[in-house]
């Protein structure tokens, strides 16, 4: 995906270059919709940031909600998808966790400025309380596997698996505030820096 | 500090009963901070909440920047205190980071909504510019911590001393999102999982 930073979402688009496609359109969409806030921007707005008439923007996006959903379910899809491939299904509970999370950092990392936006949801509209039952859904997922990873014996018992799994996407999903693409630490990287931390601990052995 | 929940502080307060003193007067705001955005609250909507004229808010605060300003030193004049107490500064450094990370949830329980409105503060005032960098200011004391704790060799050595403090204060900061007083698990039990999940891992050793 192109890099569209914050600052290029703020400059107005440059005229006479050619028509965004739709990809480009829900992309800058996404980026204005954190920078001032999805309630607070209005299709107009929109469209001005991309120099096309309101109709124009209509004929790619029903609707503001429209292009929300869109963009909520590139993440929210992304992340179930981690859930049903084949590292997160077979082998033991705390395996299958483990691939989870560095699956679940990949995903933010790749789709970060949509995964930003599904956590910026509170649940002010039908699409985003669909968002949010389905985030708690893949968390609830996640939380079973860390009781089976418990069972198993892999995990730790002595933390709830409920706070267990709200920490370890405390974790994750704070990295949505601090990592830019551009910096020194890879996606790859980073998912391992997790691993370290939430499942074998700072402190050394 | 009285329970104020969310419903209490979007809900209009109740005339003819005894005018509320300076902290009340805080603790609502704050509440209103939270539920309705700082930029999008009005001295006047903050009076009409109250019950009080805008002349007998001034009377408490000069300003709303005033009120943020004050509730911004309660959460962080609380976590910088934990920076100058015994069990921060004496001691090994990995034992001084888990006094410090312990500290943190403990400060973020207590003073729950005002720690909630720093997280939230994004700069578009001179009070959050200031909060922000205080912020920074603790976490590059605590980012000392862990790379101290790396020399003497109790902390990890492989994960970036900066990358791993932003992990750690992801996993306490996203705390504010789901920690409620009246749930099942306490300040100490909480404070104990975390340090359980950051420094020992959630793998069974």
């Amino acid at each position: 995906m192109p890099d569209i930073t914050a600052a290029a979402a703020l400059a107005p688009a440059r005229r006479g270059r050619p028509g965004y496609d739709r990809r480009q359109i829900l992309e800058i969409a996404v980026e204005v919709f954190i920078t001032q806030g999805y309630d607070a921007t209005s299709v107009s707005s929109l469209a001005a940031r991309l120099g096309l008439s309101k109709s124009a923007l209509y004929h790619h996006f029903d609707s503001k909600e429209h292009l929300l959903g869109v963009a909520l379910e590139e993440a929210l899809g992304g992340l179930e998808g981690v859930l049903s491939e084949p590292g997160a299904r077979e082998g033991g509970a705390g395996e299958r966790l483990g691939y989870v999370l560095r699956g679940a950092v990949r995903v933010l990392v790749d789709k970060l400025p949509f995964v930003t936006l599904l956590l910026r949801v509170r649940g002010n509209s039908d699409v985003e309380r669909q968002a949010l039952g389905r985030r708690r859904a893949f968390d609830h997922e996640v939380t079973g596997m860390v009781r089976a990873a418990q069972e198993e014996g892999t995990v730790r018992a002595d933390v709830d698996a409920s706070v267990a799994t709200r920490l370890l996407f405390g974790m994750v999903n704070s990295i949505v505030e601090w990592y830019r693409p551009t910096g020194p630490e890879g996606a790859a990287e980073l998912a391992s820096d997790v691993m370290s931390v939430a499942l074998d601990g700072l402190r050394t052995r």
